[in-house]
């Protein structure tokens, strides 16, 4: 999946803390802190792995080069651990956004040792600027690795004393099964005729392999703030909403993200024949332009068909879909924030990271 | 690994209950009440993955064929879950024995999510007599499943109200980590020449891939018994030295087995120039037949050679090391067991669990 990265952004200007507003102040801010609390706990957890698969690991994270010699470290934004402590401090104040620490450093590992494998898979050969692990160790140290990591996020919890840890664990473990399913159905549909996949398909893939986790991470954190069943769930719903939110309009940028701002190539999911959110609801809509798209997207990719196929999505109303649920999922996510947190001034940590995730549509 | 079972010798006869003696009926008897209380609670774990990783899964263990129609089933003898269950009942009795079923299934999917995987990293193509699942459903497809289920395996011991369920799932956490590392080692080692593998190093490599799950076994049943510290840390140490006779007599069979009775061909491993016990005791000896051994192993397999390279290992002392090792390894696991279940009585059942497994050797 998409992570929430500005890294892919290498020539356009430093976004302004200006430009982002007071919320991208605010998050900025909770990112920063969550970096500086969570990270020494994972390296800790990292460092405790035998030789072979730590050394794996901190290349993965960026704390080292591939010859083992210490790297400045470029481990994403870690929106995940923030949705974890954040929602713990909502529910539970500074106390429980501290003794949460370590419940962030496990959802941290199970979202890394996806990354890990999913690049396997996906054959994927960059990520975070650098190449994939699978390339530079190969496939079985980085499959291992990987094993090693969801192991080591389960462990974590399952060595916390915390009266919360054991529930956290089973709903970790739970949204790990999740995330397979998901990424299971990803690379299914990529494998299929443009003709043969549903919209709600896509959407559940979408909530299980980007939902799904974010969803879990600030569950997490209610759980240790000792919240009860129904906030639990209203804060995992508000996560969920929230990632497809980010997944809707990271697809829109996708198709027709500025390639100066994305510092990927115009179009590059077209071009790749992904059956992206806004894809997939233009070819089932019914219209001329979508049976115009399917003939497109079956025939071989051609640098000079990229504009016509953009423009067919767009007049199938793939992308109005797309920017009306993003609008819609977001409504949801609030309204489940504030079921979950109902005092505003509590809850504007985790409306500013929600913001912050979702802000690229702008 | 290899795995626990009879099934590779379809040549043989049955090996009749007299000849394998009273502990092979005990330990048969074991078997068969292991599988029949912990299959349903294995197959309703399964049964709750999403329907892709269920359908894996299923065809793994052997109760599905590729195309999803039901098969008898063919999981191996089980030995694992035997022994989490033998444990506890040594130490606990029959209501400890009932009350670890569910950490039983939890070992048995953490074993076979690791086969599942090794068989990807390994390009095995034949397990239990049937093809791999990475051959039927894919690379990516199998490591998903296999992802899935390390995350079953604690989850269900998360979501177990057993006072001990916490602590088992850090100690099969912590374990799944040390199955990685020799599994890495594994893979590392074969790509080694035949002098640069140390004897340590090879030890240590099967005890991390062999016996870290079978003394996690035992130590998981030990806590579900209630047992204290000493006496978990002498159930862990009494499985993992059982498992290293195994190995060590596996290996042996490996270069010497009657391929009637293996039903693999003469000296597979030899074949295979695999870096196994016996064999680099013997390039570790120092003496004239190691240097010959060394050079045989550099050169590709010739057929005509085999016999030669077999005589190496046993001149150069490969094959006495390995069964006094066994012996002795065999010895330390009983003074463990005596440890741990000092009333003979109650030990008998592992005591014929342990035996089993290293019966090949006869």
């Amino acid at each position: 999946m998409a992570e929430f990265t500005t890294e892919a952004k290498p020539a356009a200007p430093d976004v302004s803390l200006d430009a982002q507003g007071l919320d991208g102040q605010e998050a900025t801010a909770i990112l920063e802190r969550t970096r500086a609390c969570v990270d020494p706990e994972l390296r800790a957890a990292i460092d405790s792995l035998p030789g072979s698969m730590r050394r794996i690991a901190l290349y993965h994270f960026g704390w080292e080069h591939a010859d083992g010699t210490p790297a400045a470290g470029n481990a994403g934004k870690a929106i995940r651990p923030a949705l974890v402590l954040t929602a713990a401090a909502a529910l539970g104040g500074p106390g429980a956004r501290e003794a949460a620490v370590r419940a962030a450093a496990a959802v941290e590992l199970v979202h890394n040792f996806t990354l890990l494998h999913d690049d396997v898979m996906d054959r994927d050969t960059t990520r975070r600027h650098r190449p994939t692990a699978w390339t530079v160790f190969g496939d079985a140290d980085a499959i291992l690795a990987g094993d090693a990591m969801q192991a080591l996020a389960l462990q974590l919890l399952a060595e916390d004393p915390h009266p919360a840890s054991g529930a956290a664990a089973a709903r970790l473990a739970a949204c790990v099964v999740e995330l397979c399913a998901g990424q299971h159905t990803d690379t299914a549909m990529e494998r299929r005729g443009p003709a043969e996949v549903t919209l709600d398909e896509v959407l559940t893939m979408a909530e299980a392999k980007t939902g799904a986790l974010l969803g879990c991470a600030c569950a997490l954190g209610a759980l240790y703030a000792g919240a009860g069943g129904e906030a639990v769930g209203a804060m995992d719903a508000f996560g969920r909403q929230a990632g497809l939110a980010f997944q809707l309009i990271d697809d829109v940028i996708g198709i027709w993200g500025d390639p100066l701002r994305t510092g990927k190539p115009a179009g590059a999911d077209l071009v790749a024949r992904k059956k992206s959110l806004p894809v997939v609801a233009a070819l089932t809509s019914g219209t001329p332009a979508a049976a115009e798209l399917a003939v497109l997207y079956e025939a071989p990719y051609a640098k000079e068909d990229l504009e016509r196929t953009a423009l067919a999505v767009e007049r199938a109303g793939g992308r109005d879909w797309a920017q009306v649920q993003a609008a819609d999922r977001m409504a949801r996510a609030m309204q489940e924030l504030s079921r979950a947190v109902p005092d505003p001034e509590a809850a504007g940590g985790l409306l500013a990271l929600a913001e912050f995730v979702t802000r690229r549509s702008s």
